[in-house]
């Protein structure tokens, strides 16, 4: 199998800057046991925040009786009112955007599945329930005067239904796209994708969808990940989901996986030459600070 | 920062199908404390060669004295004479690659550091003076009727002198191929490598090194190596070094990284559609023998 290159490839066109938004006080913690106390998590929110990183996303409003980790939302929310960062919050449906646009919020993060049996687990609804929901969030947050962005869970499959129909996650982009959402993040939320299927998706959703601010949310898969956000690159994505420590998942369990850490996705662009405005040194520290809190309040299986 | 893609982006050329070279039982098995009886190296070789993997690194032929795991190399070479799988030897110098000879080896592969820190601290010798060595060793292997290829340590860089010039590799390249060396392997033996990087320098010796083989060979580097190799595929490179179990480095010390786990690298190539005729789960034994070998015959400091 001799080399079968005759003349030079195409340069590999990559972004000059990328944005990261930081998931970890959200999706990083919701899984942890142990409540952690309310001036821990706003402590690290704090850090955070002096590294340079522009999104982060610092509570959810979701129900204290399914995520009690969740429980002080709104006091999260007062903490933080600045302006110079977008603070999101994440809201699975009305009620909790409600609750969301009562506590002062500027930012709120819609979630729907992009595979009928996930999104029935997650939420117990079909997808074009979901859809419907979303669209009367987008009106809600109008009159409110916030923004709303979306996050579409299995957006690269799922171990249930396998590999989404590429075409089906851009309609539903659309859908949000048209209906008002700001940003609409693909998430491959148990660790299926492949850097092929992230190119083929993130450059049929980066071109066809125009209005909307278009991002990834990749979790720790066999080490496969960067080879995603690199895809994800090529494709033209400028958006990036972590979470400092690689939060979320359970650290003591195998096979369920962590979010991509922060503190690596900041060097992993640092080698590829593309800048994003974040303190090298202490996203480092907020990555160690979360994986103290990770260890802290994990509640071990007995 | 909305979305600035107006068109489509061109798809992106992955090959059909990729060969692996194994290197477990040479690479990975080097660094062991304790020595591994030749029935177990033995053993794990078959149950490679039982997967479908066409390219074995199965020994070297190095001092003893430097690296006592080796010194059972004629031994190995004896048990393995087949014709249909490429068996090769690690021959650091004439001196080893007479030995190789003298054993019955169809194939050998010499090695060059492209830092002259690296070199001079490896083998004691200026770049140059290496080069001269390889071409009185192509010149051997040519006498004796056997293949010989050439890993280039450092190719993407080390820690001593940072990143490795393009030129400079595709020059060493470029004289290897003209002495009659069959195949090159761009080794990132730090594991400093990026994807940028990767793709810039195997396009560069693709298009440039016509009467060669190139190969890569990467470490485990915090999650970045699965990026790497897509960007090698995406540069057209068909030849991939791993060792099963992620064999190499030492799996106590921090920092210290294996190599590149084959039943990982297979499970990644089958995700893109590539075929590399190996065995999944066949792979997957041959991991889990090679990480007992290690655990077994780790010397723990005390």
């Amino acid at each position: 199998m001799m080399n079968e290159i005759k003349s030079m490839p195409a340069p590999l066109i990559l972004p000059d800057s990328v944005e990261i938004t930081e998931v970890g006080p959200r999706d990083g913690l919701q899984n942890l046991g142990l409540f952690i106390p309310t001036e821990k998590k706003i402590q690290f929110i704090g850090l955070v925040k002096e590294t340079g990183i522009r999104h982060i996303d610092i509570t959810a409003f979701v129900s204290p009786k399914w995520v009690p980790q969740m429980r002080d939302a709104a006091e999260i929310v007062a903490a933080f009112p600045g302006e110079e960062i977008c603070y999101k919050v994440l809201v699975p449906n009305r009620k909790g955007l409600e609750l969301a646009i009562s506590a002062g919020v500027k930012e709120a993060v819609a979630v729907i599945g992009s595979s009928e049996a996930h999104n029935k687990n997650n939420v117990n609804l079909t997808v074009a329930e979901s859809l419907a929901e979303l669209v009367l969030m987008a009106a809600m947050a109008k009159d409110a005067g916030i923004i709303i962005r979306a996050n579409i869970a299995t957006a690269f499959g799922c171990d249930i239904e396998g590999r989404a129909p590429c075409q089906r996650v851009l309609g539903i982009s659309q859908e949000l796209a048209a209906a008002g959402y700001a940003g609409i993040t693909l998430c491959d939320t148990t660790g299926v994708g492949d850097p092929k299927l992230t190119y083929e998706l993130c450059s049929e959703v980066l071109t066809k969808v125009k209005n909307a601010q278009i991002g990834v949310h990749f979790h720790q898969c066999r080490g496969f990940e960067f080879a995603n956000i690199y895809a994800a690159l090529l494709a033209g994505v400028k958006m990036f989901d972590s979470a400092c420590g690689g939060l979320g998942g359970c650290p003591f369990a195998p096979g369920a996986s962590g979010n991509i850490a922060t503190e690596l996705l900041v060097q992993f662009f640092s080698k590829l030459g593309i800048s994003t405005g974040v303190d090298a040194a202490r996203i480092n520290d907020c990555g160690k600070f979360a994986a103290q809190l990770q260890k802290d309040f994990y509640l071990h299986a007995v």
